[in-house]
């Protein structure tokens, strides 16, 4: 292995600091900043300090993070030098993102705010309003929430800063992204093993991440680790982590405003020169990255002590450093002299406007982090170019009777998706992309990597520099990089095992409100969905047994809104080629896509598929026997089944319904977009009532062979009509090493116990039923001694195909 | 800031490996456990190969994961030699638990396996059966799942195996914990901040961990990021970590057994004499614990090729290394060949045990790391002492007129319990002890803290170098310390914020399983509780705005097995201190605690809390009128609440009702164990239908005030008597910055909307009902004016007081 030499940028080291005056104007930004981040936190009137401050002018309810936003404010100080230095696509994402108002000042200051909220315009009277309207009920949030121009990243959840950053600069060739990490933050796991990004940015078609370590030394009430290590170990961590280390360190605005100038003027220069040299080379390699370590003090520039006790480089000044500013005078007063340590007289015109020669200091137009583009992706995207779905049809003849890999065909969509929408697609999954028998995206890009090559690589690693594929044993990692690069403008389809996509349940939940949240905010362009095939799932974990079974990530979705979630069960290829089709051009979802990897029958062409898709549950009619003219009334009882495997053990009881009961009339019911079975009211994809009893019927017996937790289909359906006779099987928590058919009986879910349940359901089937019952148990009982002794399911149930064929009248 | 020296052993670097005839030993050793792991992956008989291997004596199906057993039995032998040689009380645990053929046939080897399964003797009947039953049907999973003896740390969801072993360590001082870390397992969030565990180790009171990073090279398909970055980096990253790596890398057994041999040796003799330092100084310092990196190859020992492709020392070599032996002849052949390769011959005696010298090379007794108790904490587990509840009661007079902060006597509680159990109780927390109310607990310990100090931490930081508090922001370490110390005996309890349990949901996943599956293992000793109390909920999250709204954590619960899961939603501290009383004291559960930090109105004496708590769910008298003598049958209308807030509103909804319509007859149902809803067969708190019935009536309306998700209690209930007129409110999904009450009404919690669901409701109110909904319109109308002009609640509505006393028939 070659170590890839540091670039050493000829002079760097020397690198000029700004003369005064241009430290000075510098500085006089950075006190607007933080003077509107304080009238931020305490005032509703008086912005300018124009009479002295009385307890009426102070909110009654005092919010926000003081904590960490000067520090972010001095951040965007520098960045804002750069940009229009070096006229650099830059955009900013605030890790610490409690920390807002330190990122909303100069949000403010740079136009952006106004123009996209004209009432906040820049003189009094839009101070006063933007002052009052932070973190105000019926206003804008406390973090950098979706209303704040500029931000695509919340912050509100920590952790994801790094992995956001790497998916906006992916496939983007000139954009920085300046993703300050707050010391807090870096604690957390997702945080934590996204330093490794580096390995995955390729400085040739990708663009850079500038991380700011910020080291303000404080949590809530606790020291942070990384501020109380050694400087020796922070640095080797860093490097060990394959970024080099520009440290930042100190108090004093002045001489700190003289360091961080020069080390963002450093590491944006490292970050060309490694540009250059790659894209002049066209080689892509690894770069150290430079990164800066920003250490000051947390509520920098605040009050230094109340009552005795420290605040400034303290954690009592993580929230509002002086509570109770409103009943006690002297407190006030502090606040008072606070403010106008900034000398508000120095930064704000005679309208109450910053000034202009502060404000000179903002970038211009979409250069502005508040207005850049990239942090409104939607107005970016382009519309997919999305292949005909017949080149993947899978062929059906007869319905059940031959194999395939459900979503082998779905990578060859993806494939053609990624070919069609050159950097603009991109394939996420921890290891799994051929595992998962999407192994067709290798015809046309391979997985992005960045780290060392060895020569066995070249014979079935599918790694190269430039891959729009990512792999990466951590599903933080990739959902991040995935939300990065959907709220960027682009697309994006990550997949994993079921039972774990629990890993990431609280980032699929924080996009989900993310995406309400824009629902209500006009100025907002809708962006491209949200994807996550669960494969791997539950039924087919016979063999890894109990802890990789768990199907519950789909009730996340139930608890998030209807106009967001989307959860698709196909149970086989066209239909999984049809949920694609549909889920994968919707704009400002959330889509959960269920489907095995193994083979599983095949039922519907194309045109059914897409048919059965549109309606979202429907009657396959060929598996039913209550429509032959027999009696024109209802069926006897309803088989119903979402998903692969509960689909083909439905089949196989009606299957045998049929033959030993042939008198009963059964009708089939296949539910491919969970949501059909909600309200209409509750979710767009709703039957309504009326649809919903002319499947379900008013008040036959229903036996619902479910994919996942039985009581999720309980929880949409109680107000249905009919639902007194919902039976419904699924997975209960019972399951260790089996065979396939064993694991669906521990769970009654398989075609005997089906059987079984609707002889137990529908009445007067006569004795036939009592014995065909006997029949069953005998069965399952063969089953699980064939199991135990071989190791296997027995030929019959692993060569099983549906013997009725396209007539639903062979009774 | 000063660094702590590294120790220097007086020449660690020289010492002595092991003369070659104990390194043959040794490697005879693991030549016997590697046959016995691919023993295990491959027959059913024949398992001395005492005759040609044929495809009658291989499985019909092939599991389990090949590529790091042989590493993972090279750390067990080399082990167990130090363990020998320094009577080391030492255990395993393995990160990559899917390798758990390399852990196992050691396992096996000890006796340790035939004790706990006798059919599974030291012969050749026995070790037939060893290999038939590995991974299947019907018997013993591929992992080292909870049936494996010696180990408590599955493998099969990844990330967890430091912060595991961290927890296994803490408070046992003489214990080691060998931890391998899986290459692949390093690339995920959780472990790689858990690195960070030597922050909060304390080696004076505290054992050691000693982590082994195996450099496997692959996971499935792709390289490891660890094991494609270069030296440099490899090891500053450790050194930045605060890790002294120690190398061992290479590929010839006989080279690998001599530096394994000398690095264990160092390892160990590096952790006695750090803990030396520390305990004879009476000093706690951070050192800079050894690790060891072994970087051997993948599917090491097995085939080199395979048809041309490479497999030792490549992904291919992942799981099954040749999967076709059954019905490939020179496959086959192959296969013997490698099994042969280890020269069983030399292995077993006559009888087919493991040959006595080799055997010899095991400890003995509960130094077996197969056997060493703390692998099946719950025999070490002393009965908790639990303190007087009485001590902490808040007195309540008259319900619903005072308040309190209801975590805080939870505080005063945990405290003792600290303090009574000295070094067997500990309060883990991202960063929020001292803002959850929990202070109380710094009056008798303070936050464990390894890393550096400042002057200005004796002031309020509460740090110490042997607090039983841990906080660091990182749900999933915290949380993986809690498992690790619970499993070795010990009692822990965590809080958390609620939006944010969702990060640990998976965790809380694999924790049940595991509880559930050792119900099944009747020699595992009970552990104690997995505690989680939810703090900062959903309804005080009006501040922080949507994105920390979320209290779907409890909804995980429902699809875990009822024997396990319990969630507790006590309304005041009385009833918080009497579920704390149940709930801390049952063993092999998971509690979820959801109860709101802030002060809230307290209703019941301690007493009267207790007799709840044992019901479950009840009728409070005092809030009723339906049982006044006005008429003896059921009330009009039925509300119920479960959690704090919904309760005060409920409450206050009822006092709106009784004084604007007092014709009407309310009961009040409030609910404090969640499962008490679900059906007995289902769930041990579950109500009989009778009992059910008897609170919510045959046939009147409900309203139902949940603090949750509303659809959670229907799922509970879809099944009772009278659910069809359950009408259920709770979070849904609405939310911005709000006043609490404003949240409330978004959500339709509020007093008002209660009182308008009754009337809408209940039939034959007459006009004045109608008049009642028209001000309560007009309320909720007044109300968000207030909130929207103030930024606070109303007076009368922060200040609002139960004022109908204790009697229930002031009508």
């Amino acid at each position: 292995m070659t170590v890839t030499p540091l670039l050493h940028l000829s002079g760097s080291e020397h690198l000029q600091a700004p003369a005064d005056d241009e430290l000075q104007r510098l500085d006089a930004y950075w006190r607007a900043a933080n003077y509107l981040a304080v009238g931020m936190i305490y005032l509703q009137d008086n912005p300018l300090l124009r009479e002295p401050l009385r307890p009426e002018h102070i909110k009654n309810r005092l919010l926000g993070h003081w904590g960490s936003s000067p520090g972010q404010a001095f951040i965007w100080t520098h960045a804002n030098r750069l940009i229009k230095a070096y006229d650099l696509d830059m955009i900013y994402m605030s890790g610490p993102g409690h920390g807002a108002p330190g990122a909303r000042g100069p949000v403010y200051i740079d136009g952006s705010y106004s123009e996209r909220y004209p009432d906040k315009s820049l003189d009094e009277t839009g101070l006063k309003k933007f002052f009052k309207m932070f973190s105000f009920p019926g206003h804008i949030g406390s973090h950098c929430t979706a209303e704040m121009p500029g931000s695509i990243h919340e912050g509100g959840e920590l952790g994801y800063v790094l992995s956001h950053a790497a998916g906006s600069v992916f496939d983007n060739p000139e954009l920085i992204t300046v993703a300050c990490v707050g010391d807090g933050e870096a604690e957390t796991g997702p945080l934590a093993t996204s330093w490794h990004i580096n390995k995955f940015l390729n400085p040739i078609k990708d663009g850079a991440v500038l991380p700011v370590l910020h080291l303000n030394g404080y949590k809530i009430a606790n020291p942070t680790i990384l501020s109380r290590i050694d400087h020796e170990e922070l640095d080797s961590l860093f490097r060990g982590l394959g970024w080099t280390p520009i440290f930042v360190e100190g108090c004093d605005p002045m001489e700190m405003h003289r360091k961080m100038a020069v080390a963002m003027e450093q590491a944006v220069l490292e970050i060309r020169a490694i540009q250059e040299q790659a894209r002049s080379s066209g080689e892509a390699f690894r770069p150290r990255w430079p990164m800066i370590v920003l250490r000051s003090p947390k509520g920098w520039t605040g009050p230094q002590e109340l009552d005795g006790k420290k605040i400034e480089n303290f954690w009592r000044s993580h929230q509002v450093p002086i509570g109770d500013v409103k009943t006690n005078p002297d407190h006030l007063q502090l606040l008072e002299d606070w403010m106008k340590s900034y000398r508000p007289w120095e930064l704000f015109d005679d309208s109450g406007a910053v000034r202009e020669e502060i404000r000179a200091l903002s970038p211009k137009g979409d250069r502005r982090m508040g207005s850049n583009p990239h942090t409104n992706g939607g107005v970016l995207r382009k519309d997919l170019r999305f292949p005909e779905l017949r080149n993947y049809e899978v062929p059906v003849e007869i319905p059940g009777t031959t194999e395939k890999e459900n979503t082998y065909p779905l990578g060859e969509l993806i494939r053609d998706l990624i070919s069609n929408n050159p950097g603009g697609y991109r394939l996420f999954g921890p290891d799994e992309t051929a595992s998962n028998r999407l192994q067709a995206v290798y015809e046309t890009t391979k997985k992005a990597w960045m780290a060392n090559f060895l020569p066995e690589d070249l014979n079935g690693s599918e790694l190269s520099r430039d891959g729009a594929v990512v792999e990466m044993l951590s599903e933080h990692t990739l959902v991040g990089m995935m939300d990065g690069y959907l709220l960027t403008g682009r697309y994006g389809f990550f997949h994993t095992y079921e039972a774990f996509a629990h890993v990431v349940a609280s980032m699929y939940n924080q996009h989900c409100k993310w995406l309400e949240h824009c629902e209500e905010i006009p100025w907002r362009a809708p962006i491209a969905p949200w994807n996550c095939l669960i494969s791997s799932t539950v039924w087919r974990q016979d063999h890894n047994g109990f802890t990789h079974q768990d199907p519950g990530f789909m009730d996340l979705a139930g608890n998030k809104k209807g106009s967001i979630t989307r959860v698709y069960l196909p149970a086989d290829a066209n239909s999984l080629l049809a949920v694609a089709e549909k889920a994968l051009t919707e704009t400002d979802v959330a889509n959960i896509i269920v489907s095995d990897k193994q083979k599983h029958l095949q039922y519907l062409t194309l045109d059914e598929a897409r048919r059965h898709v549109a309606k979202g549950a429907g009657i396959w009619e060929w598996a039913c026997n209550d429509n032959c003219g027999i009696d024109p009334d209802e069926p006897d009882v309803v088989l119903a089944s979402a998903g692969d495997i509960p689909t083909k053990e439905c089949l196989a009881a009606i299957e045998i319904l049929r033959s030993e009961i042939p008198h009963l009339k059964v009708r089939y019911v296949n539910v491919v977009k969970l949501f059909a079975m909600a309200n209409p009211k509750d979710h767009p994809h709703g039957l309504s009532d009326r649809d919903f009893e002319s499947l379900f019927t008013p008040d036959k017996p229903v036996i619902f062979n479910f994919h996942g937790y039985p009581w999720l289909i309980h929880r949409l359906t109680y107000n249905r009509p009919n639902h007194n006779n919902f039976h419904v099987r699924g997975y209960k928590e019972q399951g260790n090493i089996n065979t396939p058919l064993e694991l669906a009986i521990c769970n009654q879910i398989d075609r005997f116990n089906l059987v079984i349940d609707v002889i137990d359901r529908v009445e007067s089937l006569g004795s036939r039923a009592a014995h065909v019952k006997e029949q069953m148990k005998d069965e399952i009982h063969k089953h699980r001694a064939y199991a135990h002794e071989h190791g296997t399911d027995a030929p019959e149930i692993n060569n099983w195909r549906w013997s009725l064929g396209r007539s639903s009248c062979n009774v």
